[in-house]
């Protein structure tokens, strides 16, 4: 699976394992909703300073963001 | 440390572990030589693509480009 799409995916999991909306995730990263929604369905080739962003937001290493066999959302 | 300077360390220490230069590491993987020496210079804030992209070239997975505390150049 493409590192975009994987990176999408592990930000949906981490985002509904903490209860957190679209849009409060956006919030807390200084980030637009519709840019975290598009990061989520992997049509955004993020960089590394904002995809680090994201993951600090979540509180999660961002190594975790890029591990496929963890995934168990995408539904 | 920055995740794009410690991304940039190991992409050198890894381009050295394989004895290639900058111009050989950007040519397998279809980028500019001056662009792979800001990259190890952590000047750039590279997308996930990319990123992908010489990581795949030095045949490591991705996820080895953000561990710190393996790093062992920056000499």
């Amino acid at each position: 699976m493409n590192i975009i799409r994987i990176f999408g995916l592990r930000v949906r999991h981490y985002r509904k394992l903490k209860s957190l909306s679209q849009e409060e995730l956006a919030d807390l990263c200084d980030l637009h909703r519709t840019y975290i929604g598009s990061v989520e369905r992997g049509e955004r080739n993020i960089t590394l300073l904002n995809a680090e962003k994201i993951a600090q937001s979540l509180g999660e290493p961002l190594i975790s963001f890029f591990i496929e066999d963890g995934e168990r959302d995408g539904k």
